[in-house]
């Protein structure tokens, strides 16, 4: 099966699951609702659930259980989203080719849209209806390694650094933790939930968790280079303001970014070895990243 | 011992609590931490740990291992406050005698300090530093009460009904909903809490419960008319702001909802009786909440 086949039937199964798990928003106020599920299902490509998905298959195990901890992670990227983009951070008005959540429901309702997406997350990995033939034990583990992921020593930390070094001239170490917390952290816990859950050894952990650090940094660099030179209509957003922002581009110009995000993808794809022929989809993902135009 | 040396001596246990998680902050990026502490640490009173630990107790439970669960209600109420004071809410320059957070840190990292907060609430309630001697099966269960009760059908959906209502005739339905969501549902999660950790049967459970919703309405008429009525040195935060809010004291007048508040407060105390001497606290706390002045 080629790479693109894949990723579009795990597509389909992530937000067969995410539908799921929004009919039980029903009981939430209609514009809330309506909020959450227009930055849920806005054409995302649903990587970091298909990267728990396939390392969890490529360790030998079926993915059903693990969907609504993949799922989880979903809504927390996307609460990410809508809170990146609202005015007091990111402003901007599009995101993925539409109008961003605080364009069409008004600040105060994206905001919220985001913090209920956020808690819900939390609410679907430990909820019974979804998770109640996982050992309670795996699925705390799983909760602490993406909430540790998401909170203020990942994700959110590395978002803070990104806007209170906007407009400075920053330094390569304030770059390096914002690429390795604000999009590797999630992804990182993308692939360590998926080896977890697939009862990965320490040794194995070890080598997929650098797997998910350098397709995480490689992710970025990326779209650092397609922020300063992708075409707006294809990627979906404003281009180029990330002028002001600290990037790979900014600090080490774009030869040198494209050098580190081959020599990252081909770290990926080594780091993966030991899984023999099932690394087969992992590799290709990592080639994906890099390569991508949007 | 009266209550107010209770509540002062239980205080200090969940504010020790409190520094001590706050000390895992250390890794997140300083003005981020700083954000989070000046919220979490900003003298609010902490009925809501205060809650879980005396409704455990009052089972016969010793309440050490539930603090780490009484803490993170208490980091997400703090969440739900920074957010709720943010310009595109209720922009509020005053809380707790205080500038908000968004008034010393910033739009943009109040807002992620809140985001901080309510997921490093989740990686405390499923860290194994804090929770190791609590059985997984419960731990989850915990997690799935608060993140329910803090969520789009819980605390948020409340938050945006409050908002959209604004302004707006409103109705006594929707007053209704606001109350049992915004302020009900983290009160009623705070005893139940206590009560599943304390090992509740089903009965219990469901008297408890019904103590917990009604002093989280009485909490909540009380804030009404504190709004209406009190002195705004009292209480710390800027009053008469409600005219445009959906309040108990405009739907119903001041007089019915000091006799509502009465009798929640009544129904709270019959609600507890089963447990004998050891409701003691808990009535004096129901009726502590009817008699508060800030």
């Amino acid at each position: 099966m080629d790479l693109n086949t894949y990723l579009h039937e795990k597509k389909i199964v992530v937000e067969n699951t995410l539908k799921d798990i929004a009919l039980s928003f029903h009981n939430s106020p209609a514009p809330l609702r309506d909020a959450m599920e227009y930055m849920l299902f806005s054409n995302g490509k649903r990587i970091r659930p298909i990267l728990a998905i396939t390392t969890c298959e490529a360790m030998g195990k079926s993915c059903d259980d693990i969907l609504p901890f993949a799922c989880a992670i979903e809504m927390i990227h996307s609460y990410s989203l809508i809170h990146d983009d609202l005015p007091s951070i990111d402003n901007d008005d599009m995101r993925r080719g539409k109008p961003t959540c605080h364009k069409v429901f008004g600040e105060a309702t994206a905001l919220l849209a985001g913090d209920g997406l956020l808690t819900e997350a939390f609410r679907v990995m430990s909820d019974s209806r979804y998770t109640d033939r996982i050992n309670p034990r795996i699925a705390k583990q799983l909760i602490f390694e993406i909430s540790s992921a998401a909170g203020a020593m990942g994700m959110v930390g590395g978002q803070v650094m990104d806007v209170l070094s906007e407009g400075k001239e920053g330094t390569k170490d304030i770059l390096h933790y914002i690429h390795t917390h604000k999009t590797t952290a999630l992804l990182r816990a993308s692939v360590r939930t998926g080896a977890i859950f697939g009862g990965a050894k320490v040794r194995e952990l070890k080598k997929i968790t650098k797997y998910g650090e350098s397709i995480g940094l490689a992710f970025q660099i990326k779209d650092d280079l397609l922020d300063a030179e992708g075409e707006e209509t294809k990627v979906g957003k404003r281009l180029k303001k990330d002028t002001a922002k600290q990037t790979y581009v900014k600090h080490y110009g774009p030869i040198a970014s494209k050098i580190k995000l081959e020599q990252l993808v081909e770290e990926a794809v080594q780091s993966i070895q030991f899984l023999g022929e099932n690394s087969t989809i992992l590799s290709d993902i990592a080639r994906f990243i890099g390569n991508r135009v949007a």
